[in-house]
């Protein structure tokens, strides 16, 4: 399905925790990795502009990740509501499912810092890239 | 009651991301540096011999975290299982909860690295500290 | 003598490298925790504001530090120019000096993004703290 | 010169501080990223049995690095000795040079923990990558 969005995230030696695992904390960098990827190149949102905050996150672990590993990071919008937008991941390596997650972020008024609407285009270019189900998209 | 367990965080200014907040990933090494605590303090286990991995990890996000702040993990043990242990946490900043987050470690049998019971020493350690309902302990 | 400034950083499990010790990038962000606070308790700048960029820096590693390790980071002055500013770094541990560090600091105008003179009244606050010896104030 | 070794590094979004720029410990993680990715593929060894510690960085920023920025590490062994290595680095982006490093790392006996000579096979291995100086080899 061409609606899946995937970025790969080479592992660091920094990552790595004393038991030569990637630390879980970092599982949280290669979503957002993939996710800022995403804004930028299918929502057209520049890093420095990122009007969204993170309301929700949550990751199952599934396998440790150690150096060798190359990890993709897939990434489906999965609801798309008025202001906020729910995103569902795998990090998977070799073909295996290291983790699952799913994150929430809202769209913010950067002068209120209050919920707002996500803008319009930028609804209109992640319907576009699909994986969105119909029932969800409202 | 007594059964709280709390560590003082301290930010960097290496925490905080673009947006001149704690960044959201960071929150969870904050969760981390008072689960390890709790895992030296009560349950007695050095930071080089933890047989625990995290199976999963959940965390609402409330408000910004910034510089000037000085966040308070909580930490109670909701469920302890013959091989599993629940924590529930807030993170507050001045009597405000800025995060609410749920973990699920497993405990691991180094030689194996299977899911191995948690020795009875160390679960009875933590029922002592508290804070698990009867129904929960089991 | 009173011109050193010290500020303690505990450790957290996410320091930790494979090698269970406090990774050697991560005292980099020992030191500037210290750096960010001397600029806001002395020179008076909010870290949103901090207007200085970092151009060079230098770490020498004299022992390893680990979770249960207390480090405390002193910083002191050594040097004001009219846009730059160097410091002098002890990371100690128990009484032990764990690493001794040097960063040098420019001044940046945040319209032109070029090195600009250090503001009168934050200089006049640098040199009142102390530490300075004469002939380095120019 | 066929002596230099280069990693690509991507920019993660945790990388970003509030200046909305990589971070300056980022680099220091950027060059330790290609430092073992060179152990590896050079010396042979894998990074569980990394056995090397690190005793003096220095880095010199000439240019800030920002999200959509591709650097590139380039690193070369300037010194071989018998316990300890010295490597310089050029951090580029865009054939811009945005940082230049150095660090020297000491070979460690594990039982000890006491400086111990480079095994034979491995000093061998990067004298074959090259980029030594004669004088310098010994």
């Amino acid at each position: 399905m061409g609606a899946e969005f995937t970025v790969d995230v080479p592992v660091r030696f920094r990552d790595l925790d004393p038991m030569n695992h990637v630390n879980h904390a970092v599982y949280a960098s290669y979503l957002e990795a993939a996710r800022t990827t995403y804004l930028e190149d299918v929502a057209g949102i520049e890093s420095e502009e990122i009007s969204f905050v993170i309301v929700d996150l949550q990751i199952s672990y599934e396998r440790p990740i150690t150096k060798g590993d190359e990890p993709t990071v897939a990434l489906s919008v999965t609801r798309l509501g008025d202001s906020s937008c729910t995103m569902s991941y795998e990090i998977r390596v070799d073909g295996d499912v290291a983790a699952t997650a799913e994150t929430t972020i809202v769209h913010i008024d950067p002068d209120t810092e209050r919920p707002s609407p996500i803008p319009d285009a930028m609804a209109q270019r992640i319907r576009e890239r699909g994986g969105l189900e119909v029932a969800a998209s409202r």
